[in-house]
């Protein structure tokens, strides 16, 4: 068949484009990481006009006409599966560089940078008063660019919001969700807190250099290659670098490790997402992850699912205790009854990244509620304190009144213009325990290989159903093949079945 | 006059050009960091592909025919001398870029690659069968271009060797000077190693952290802002980064520290001169570094001339004492008298980077004829390890034989391509000796504010002569506009005071 190789010229074209565009965005990545872990305060810049530099050839390299032309001429092509995803895959890319005006997205940019840095100041603050026109112009300017991505693909403005971070969620899926978790969460988390035993507090002091090797040696035990990642210190810990070079971040308190070790572990989900992704596909679009739900039903799958099991807290607890023997004031405090019931205590807060995974939802509902009617336009930024306050009353019985720092400007989402992400939070838990409870069935001495700190079989059984996936398809389609369709029962059964039945 | 803005139209279109080429370098140049300090093994194929694309789209920018036709409109615009210059440096770069064809330079770039990683495992095995035919690639790819840059330079293939590190330098210069320094160094050798003092070791434990510490303090003193830079640890260390963020790396030995803290300060002496670079030329070709001779003068200037000076030893012994006092055996032997002997000792040995300035010419020596022959195709690779041994044995009485490790296998410069910049250690040497001997003429109290840790004058001086200058002249034509026509008297001089009148 002589025209084999020229059937999908159009093909071959857009995968070498795709290839380059990923390799500078590997480099924009790691310059990213050093951004935030490396680099001198005199130097930032210069590293921004290097950042802009490179962010300007990639939108080059995106906005081409010969890449359209190409795009168009797929369609006679004959492509299989992944390669018509990996096409879709693509057209998002390009229709994001294109659909929005220059100076829209520049205004944009402008606007989120500001709002963004008065933030980190006026947070501190509690000055609502100088945050509202900041974030009103950003949230103007995003009702633009969504205004512009709904038309094109015939959604709602939410729709659209939604569909940036987490392809194929779509408004009507969060509301009934969403609407099942507020029927039974109140309920249920009054009786959690009732029923809950009180842990000792482990009190002592913990060097950074002790609880680094701690979490580097459990990382290596969940999976994480240390031949192709890192892991380091930086002020907002995450998940960052390439997916042949992933990049860990924490922060370490020298009185308290769990919080830093569980961050890790969390990141470290993440990290295992990244680094087995489909390496045939490296650099193309199908190949990277499918979106921000499944990417978070990863790091909440390690985190809630597995490491903050009753289990894996027998495994680690001689390695807790050797490690800090010397350091705690009461031995018994490292105990791995007392280790389970401190990190599956639950408590109501008014900050969502301090958040148990049982009263976790409620902090999302409140959001999601608030940005659908912000994006929408029927709440207005300056009704976001009162309107706050009044649903974390309902939802977790505390007020917010007069403290909008532990309110309304707790996150930094909205000065960012990311609209429509917060529901991947939840959705994320939702999918890692409806994947968890399948693993069980297919691996029904999974438990027990956790207890033992043998994870070979939940790594093959993740690779299989998700890591392996890329982004072939979409974040319910993925669910639907790998699980079922997504229903809030498994989430449910794995909260009552944790802190009522133990 | 209306026509001033058009005048230099031409000009300004290159002034933007090269900003952008400079911004991309710099990303380059942290990558290039980051893979030497931070990056896992794993990633370092990733890695390449991300290099060789960025590397592309500058040479691309480079390799413009609209580029080319600005060059030739400055020929009828009215330039100052700095803007001339810069036009002759911009020169320069578009014609490594567009003479090398582009197949060829990513291949040599790739082999350089392969080959530079291969020797950070193959030098500690000290395995040469494996190594030369990595390097032997090296050498013939390097070849085929230095053929292209002599034919148009109309320079013999070694002067464009030398051309490419340190502007102006050729290949009768390094043969006369070589030739004098061959003349008198075996007899001055003998004679400084037979009236030597003995020095007693400084045995102890040298925690890194320490180590470091005083690195920093130092760094700081001769002028160092970590506000534009940083101190980390490598395998091979190196002054790298950009000029407003520049890293400098070490290696620390918990058994001896004087080599890492010398080693921190000659890194210093470079990392003085990037940062002190005409700043309103930023990102310009004219404001970049005269080339490797004149910077290896800056950091020989700062370590030999300078910190290994007795006036220095007593101004930091102090400090040396109460960072290690817990630590050293013998508290005496770090009074400044011991200190002096150890950093002013003197010995044959086999690894250059370890040498004193005494012999450290011979090894320059040495590797200057083996690539000169190398290059002029006189010399294969293959005959390598012998010759070193015989040049060693003629040079310095020692044997490599069957230590390939620590005879032609111990340096990254062939492996990375970089036939031609050894000459540039030892015509920096000479400089330094010149610049201080002038700078002693012009600040006769110079060396007594060493003494005292008071640096201003001396950088002021550095500042005007050197720093500030760029690249507007080459490196002969700027020695000689700072101190006169280079000569080996002063360093000769220079040894002759420091080991002979002591």
């Amino acid at each position: 068949m002589l025209h084999t190789s020229t059937d999908t010229a159009a093909y071959q074209r857009l995968e070498k484009r795709f290839s380059r565009i990923a390799r500078l965005g590997d480099a924009q990545s790691i310059l990213g990481w050093d951004e935030a872990v490396m680099m001198p305060a005199g130097s930032s810049a210069a590293r921004n006009e290097s950042l802009a530099e490179l962010s300007q050839i990639l939108q080059d390299l995106l906005r081409s006409p010969e890449l359209a032309d190409d795009l168009a001429a797929t369609e006679a092509e004959t492509l299989n599966d992944w390669q018509r995803a990996n096409v879709r895959e693509m057209r998002r890319r390009y229709k994001r560089a294109t659909l929005i005006p220059a100076d829209l997205h520049r205004q944009l940019m402008m606007a989120c940078m500001e709002c963004e840095q008065a933030w980190r100041r006026l947070r501190g603050e509690n000055n609502w008063t100088d945050f509202a026109p900041l974030l009103q112009r950003v949230l103007e300017l995003s009702r633009e660019e969504l205004k512009i991505l709904a038309a094109d693909q015939k959604l709602s403005l939410y729709d659209a919001a939604l569909e940036r971070f987490s392809p194929g969620l779509r408004t009507e899926v969060v509301e009934r969700i969403f609407g099942e978790l507020r029927g039974f969460l109140p309920d249920l988390t009054r009786e959690i807190l009732q029923r809950q035993q009180p842990h000792e507090k482990i009190e002592g002091e913990f060097p950074a250099d002790v609880q680094k090797a701690l979490a580097k040696q459990l990382m290596q035990k969940l999976g994480f290659s240390f031949e192709n990642g890192r892991l380091d210190e930086s002020h907002h810990p995450f998940c960052g670098g390439t997916q042949r070079d992933v990049r860990i971040t924490t922060r370490y308190n020298s009185n308290e490790f769990l919080s830093s070790l569980m961050g890790v572990l969390h990141e470290t989900g993440h990290a295992l997402y990244e680094m087995n992704l489909p390496l045939d596909w490296y650099g193309q679009p199908v190949g990277q992850s499918c979106g921000m739900a499944i990417h978070e039903s990863q790091s909440l799958f390690m985190e809630m699912q597995v490491c903050r099991s009753r289990e894996f807290v027998e495994y680690i607890a001689a390695d807790v205790q050797r490690s800090f023997a010397a350091q705690v004031r009461q031995p018994d405090t490292l105990s791995a009854e007392n280790l389970t019931r401190v990190v599956q205590h639950v408590e109501r807060g008014y900050i969502r990244v301090d958040a148990d995974e049982v009263t976790y939802p409620s902090h999302i509902i409140l959001r999601y509620e608030l940005e659908r009617g912000l994006v929408e336009g029927t709440i207005q930024v300056k009704e976001l304190p009162s309107l706050w306050d009044e649903k974390m009353q309902a939802l977790l019985g505390l007020s917010t009144l007069g403290r909008d720092k532990e309110g309304c400007m707790q996150d930094v989402h909205w000065p960012g213009g990311a609209f429509g992400y917060f529901p991947a939070y939840t959705f994320g838990a939702l999918i890692a325990a409806q994947l968890f409870s399948a693993l069980r069935a297919d691996v029904p001495q999974v438990r027990e290989q956790i207890r033992q700190g043998e994870f070979s079989a939940l790594q093959a059984w993740l690779r299989s159903k998700i890591w392996s996936q890329g982004s072939h398809l979409d974040t319910l389609a993925l669910v639907q093949q790998a699980t079922g369709p997504l229903s809030v029962a498994p989430f449910r059964r794995h909260l009552e079945e944790r802190y009522l039945k133990s």
